[in-house]
């Protein structure tokens, strides 16, 4: 086949979750971030890529597709016989004043890490205000602080990271924050940013109070951008993402899409769901591709699972909180229990605080959350397994996980939260 | 109920797994290793325990267990109305002339651990072999490495933990203690321990060669503790272990074995199987417990899964090596996939080498061995949920697992190596 990859970006094949790590220094060379090189994609596989270039409009009845060049304004009609649309996800600016005034970023592309970089290497910062208290918030409060900057995070919502977990879950992370030195200004929503006298951002304003700042930074989430897909009249699901088949296509045939701007099912709930993530997104174009070459692949759907780093503890979830499980068919039931996270006579051990989700009724799995130390990943993958292979609270308790001193105690987290859940069924 | 609990060792409730880091001084007090003292479960839980009294005889008929207090010879029938045999496994000691020699030892428990230690502490000791290199052979010679003393492992087979791994999978193994200054003598069969002029432990002799050493460790393996059992004509299994049902019960109504003594199921090839850990151990025990006071618990049973730690290296497996896979039923197809264990520009990462055996007709996995870094352990629960579940190596590749920068790439070793085999399939 012949393929084009046409982009509208002056950068491909990046790491778009490194850059919070590559504004604070964890990531050192920008060139670290990027997988393949447009010269790589050319040269070894023969994909030719246009970059600064738009694709305006899809016509899938000619199967033509209208793209700018940005550069010269130049407009080709190119053909295809197959179509991918990978066109991501865009940053939400929330509607207030001053967004638009120097040293106010939103952080999603190569050139916003960039530009945050560089106003942070070239003026004096000290204080940033970051607004939304996602795990990109979260990441950004890390990472500024690294590089000397104190920190405010404003998140409307009266938890961190409200659509991740239950609000039991990020108590210990909300101190954590704290002793770290963040400072968490959650239920408070900014009403505008205000510039100083050189026309840069000098506060950020707050039911009357202004909260001063030399640097701010947008993390309210991001949305798909769906427009060109609508515009060519194909389904858009009920997430607002585009709506697919389990082979990654379209409403459109020959038209498929993946990535941050497709739609796809929940596991345990059978209902469509969007949450953009980088893994999902690689798996979601394999299966794209292998399908748009004539291959037979099925693309499942996702459990929600996600995990982030705050500072010295992990957080991380799979399946359905006991919130969003409160909302399905099923009747949730939910244990915290805190385990040790190696035997106590075995040094270096931490802890980790698993809640588990299961229905009263059949016993299922509904979902895990996890914080706690570096082992809060294994917990989630193993439990995100459970989840892909529907087995109920009985099974975990009979998993034959992997226990030597150094790496777990005998009956891990999993395992004595399944016990004690089974009682409560 | 009135619980008893009979044991003519001196002490309960301890780890066992714990001997060998004891032994090396990374657990530093004895009493780290116990989980609960006989005080404990006597005042806080009403039970008794019997200390240094052996259980010489059942007689399921009249339901009385004849106990032999060992201090006194005195002998005690003690009837029951249930009965949980848990008599363990011993260590395997070669035929070969010297085991009995001072300097000579096998671990397996509290006072074999104390013997050592002692041994280590009171002599100058500094040479040690240690035949057999199975994982607690393994762990022993790096618990001695750390104690100043060089260290030989013997091993009759090619390579070490032949049980555990394909041959090819500890070839990293072998080098990384080499490298870390085990001599390793592989293929190796010890004929006899050779004494001193003080009557201790000079030299083990092999092929007609003498290997000078201070100290000798017998790590050849376990065996069931089953006489007790057999001698009652409850069935023992083609394992030579305790048969039980999924409840744990013995053909004996009313006796439950549970433990090291007790065989239970493989959950791949549904074979009886024997494979004494602490874990499954543990699990065992609850379930055995449960149903003796009327509980309806199951064990359905294990997938062979374990680790160990190697040095700076980790080690593990679940489910069927491809040796194992080539004795069964199934059409076994593997590869062996090397990935980082973190995104390429996130400081601090290492790789796992993976290797997954699955059936070529129905694509379903059956085991899977990783070598690496200390992510290994989330590998291998990870499969060993995967097993248990039943899933495909096309199911391995949509996997739903936690992703970000610091904990995981975007496509896990399970994710790229699902990936490969199913290519293969």
């Amino acid at each position: 086949m012949e393929i084009t990859i046409v982009t509208e970006e002056q950068f491909i094949s990046y790491a778009g979750c490194g850059l919070a790590y590559y504004i604070g220094g964890v990531v050192e060379k920008r060139s670290n971030l990027f997988a393949r090189s447009p010269e790589a994609f050319r040269e070894k596989q023969n994909i030719d890529i246009l970059l600064g270039h738009r694709a305006e409009r899809i016509d899938t009845y000619d199967r033509i597709v209208r793209v700018t060049d940005l550069a010269t304004g130049d407009i080709k009609q190119m053909p295809y016989d197959r179509l991918l649309i990978a066109t991501g996800a865009s940053p939400v600016i929330p509607h207030v004043d001053g967004t638009d005034i120097s040293g106010v970023f939103p952080l999603h592309t190569i050139p916003d890490a960039e530009a945050i970089r560089d106003y942070i290497n070239n003026r004096n910062v000290k204080t940033a205000c970051i607004l939304g208290g996602g795990y990109i918030g979260v990441e950004m409060a890390e990472n500024l602080l690294r590089r000397g900057i104190s920190v405010k995070l404003f998140e409307t919502e009266s938890t961190i990271m409200p659509r991740m977990f239950d609000s039991d879950m990020v108590q210990d992370l909300v101190k954590h924050m704290n002793s770290n030195g963040v400072d968490l200004r959650l239920g408070t929503a900014v009403e505008r940013f205000a510039a100083g006298a050189d026309g840069a951002v000098r506060a950020v304003v707050s039911g009357g109070m202004e909260y001063p700042c030399d640097l701010a930074v947008v993390a309210a989430g991001v949305r798909p951008n769906v427009q060109l897909a609508r515009d060519a009249r194909i389904s858009i699901g009920p997430t607002g993402a585009i709506k697919v088949d389990q082979r990654m296509e379209t409403s459109a045939r020959g038209v498929y899409a993946a990535g941050d701007c497709a739609e796809t099912t929940h596991l345990v709930t059978g209902n469509p769901y969007w949450l953009p993530l980088g893994s999902t997104a690689n798996k979601m174009g394999r299966v794209a591709g292998a399908n748009i070459a004539a291959g037979k692949k099925v693309f499942p759907g996702v459990l929600g699972t996600a995990i982030v780093k705050v500072f010295d503890l992990a957080a991380g979830r799979t399946g359905l909180t006991e919130r969003e499980a409160g909302d399905t068919r099923f009747n949730p039931v939910a244990v915290t229990v805190t385990t040790p996270t190696r035997p106590g006579y075995y040094p270096g051990g931490g802890t980790v605080a698993l809640k588990l989700v299961a229905d009263r009724g059949s016993g299922k799995l509904l979902g895990a959350q996890a914080v706690g130390d570096f082992s809060v990943d294994k917990v989630i993958d193993t439990a995100a397994t459970a989840l892909f292979g529907k087995l109920t609270v009985s099974h975990l308790t009979s998993l034959d996980l992997a226990y030597s001193p150094p790496f777990a105690p005998a009956l891990g987290a999993l395992i004595v939260a399944g016990q004690v859940l089974e009682e409560k069924l």
